[in-house]
């Protein structure tokens, strides 16, 4: 199984729908060979799509879902219709064990909301956190969580997103002990709420933990490779993610400005255009999609909801990664390894 | 006097200290001849560089001061020696009505402690903010606080904040009822924390105040100019302000390593010189130098610590315009509108 995942696609969220999904899903077929899917939604607009490509035949089927979760819906009205829902029946999959993940662009409060209540959090998890890659000028890219799915968090939990998210390094770096960091508004002892400073007390209380903590990490150094693991609570995640989102673009539009201010700088960017394209892929939040609800007894992968096929193909790949890696099991591990710890150092 | 504000000068504070506050205010009084200087700081070291400038005839005096606040200095430290250090000694001008303003290019921490013992906070308002103007893509720059001094705020503080906000925003930008927002991770009313959702049930509930409330707005719009004012707690405020600025400086490097990818894209670049200079400034921290302390019975501009000359001058046309539009009475005035409002209500 873990070879050869089983993936069940949310074929009817994000902004564009099917079109964009099961092109994602084609796309990473291609790269992929050896995935399987089961895509949820409508049968009458899904079989025609998946009629269109030959290299599906035997490796993706479709179950049809009667309704779909809105962009605006609440979570608590999306979890009553969840067993109607393309959403909610994807879900549903892993949880019962018939598929290895789920990949959906749909709402995201009603992605958490119903992942939740079906998957429910490994023993000894009080709360999931949404996770995902972010560029640096290092050499690999950085996990960071939470994004947003706990806007209120306590030390404990704080101390969970680190093991958590050291999983996660471990798995796509590839490094023993991913060096784990928290956000903070200074990186002195003292500085910070009660909060940071407690999960830091935590987590260095935790030495066999297989991770490097190195302490606090201000907003401004994001992005200079210094960390494989960034932890926050969700409402200063949320905000460093859309604040580094909204400055890229902004500094994008100012670029454009620049550049066409003269006739010589216009020509100046025909000239650099090669160099334009690599900073746009640089910056491309499509490479990066996919960020993923860790901490579920399953995992669920959440696509941008305006994310093109390839856009979504990256978040199939993170799923596909993550189930191959059993990310759920290998979380469950480092708890188990916590607790038995904690007893040892209490005898 | 508000037309000829004297300003108190830390001359000692800052990365490079003296040989760049000095210059500063050369450069302030040159673009603002009305002004008066006294320079807090070693006289040995001041009175030399002071000397170079005949400008400085009549207009600036040195007041000695035995001591410096360091960059690592615990602001508990920095209190006790608040008598003997230029720090304390300017804001100390303040406090006796001897100077309209105090600017400060000092660790932020100290700055902090000494301004709020030794200036109180104004009637009616709990604690102060750090406030400063930040770019957008609109008609003009943007007041944000709390960008630090406060790490853990109730929604009465963002409420002051909004106040405080808002008369800093009616005099830098000249709008009778600025646009003030709410710092929150989404836009809807549910999102966010138990303190912004009644940070903005208080500022609901008080529409006598010259400010249009305009909801909550996410980080990623920051930049937008959808607000004159945005409104945090110190924590995110100071999160978002510093990914703004690493984001900047990693999309600078990512554009120089674009630029020097290739011989045509290096003569690209030379081609275009004219259109990164004008993105370099739109970019440059030093265009808006100068954070201020609000809420506090005297005004403090805290300038950046490596700032250049040009940006301490810029600190110093903060400090002038805040004192001549006497911004202290001005949120004393709102507050005490706020006040009587709430009475005719109960009555």
């Amino acid at each position: 199984m873990s070879g050869t995942p089983h993936l069940a696609i949310d074929a009817m969220g994000g902004d564009t729908g099917p079109e964009t999904t099961v092109a994602g899903v084609a796309h990473a077929l291609r790269h992929d060979p050896a995935l399987a899917f089961t895509l949820f939604g409508d049968e009458a607009i899904l079989a025609p799509l998946v009629a269109r490509h030959k290299a599906f035949a035997g490796r993706v089927g479709i179950a049809h879902a009667p309704e779909v979760v809105s962009g605006e819906e609440k979570p608590s009205a999306a979890l009553r219709r969840a067993k109607k829902t393309s959403m909610g029946l994807a879900i549903a999959a892993v949880k019962d064990g018939k598929a290895d993940a789920a990949v959906s662009a749909g709402n995201t409060g009603a992605l958490m909301a119903t992942a939740k209540v079906a998957l429910r959090t490994i023993k000894g998890i009080d709360r999931p956190a949404l996770a995902a890659l972010l560029p640096t000028l290092g050499t690999h890219d950085l996990v960071m969580l939470d994004l947003g799915a706990n806007t209120e968090c306590d030390a404990r939990n704080l101390f969970e997103f680190a093991i958590m998210g050291a999983a996660y390094s471990r798995i796509v770096h590839d490094i023993a002990e991913p060096k784990v960091r928290l956000l903070n508004i200074g990186t002195e002892e003292m500085k910070g709420t009660d909060v940071v400073r407690d999960a830091a007390a935590l987590i260095r209380s935790a030495p066999h933990l297989p991770l490097q903590f190195d302490g606090f990490i201000e907003a401004n150094a994001l992005g200079r490779g210094e960390a494989d693991v960034i932890v926050s609570d969700g409402f200063s995640g949320n905000i460093a993610l859309k604040t580094a989102e909204g400055t890229a673009t902004f500094i994008g539009d100012l670029i454009r400005r620049a550049f066409t201010s003269s006739l010589r700088s216009k020509f100046g960017f025909l000239l650099s255009r090669p160099a334009i394209t690599l900073l746009r892929q640089g910056l491309d939040p499509n490479t990066r999609n996919g960020a993923v609800f860790l901490g579920l007894t399953g995992t669920v992968v959440k696509s941008h909801g305006s994310a093109s096929a390839v856009g979504f193909a990256n978040a199939i790949a993170v799923a596909a990664k993550l189930a191959r890696a059993r990310i759920t099991d290998r979380i469950a591990e480092d708890l188990a390894q916590t607790r038995s710890a904690n007893v040892d150092t209490a005898a």
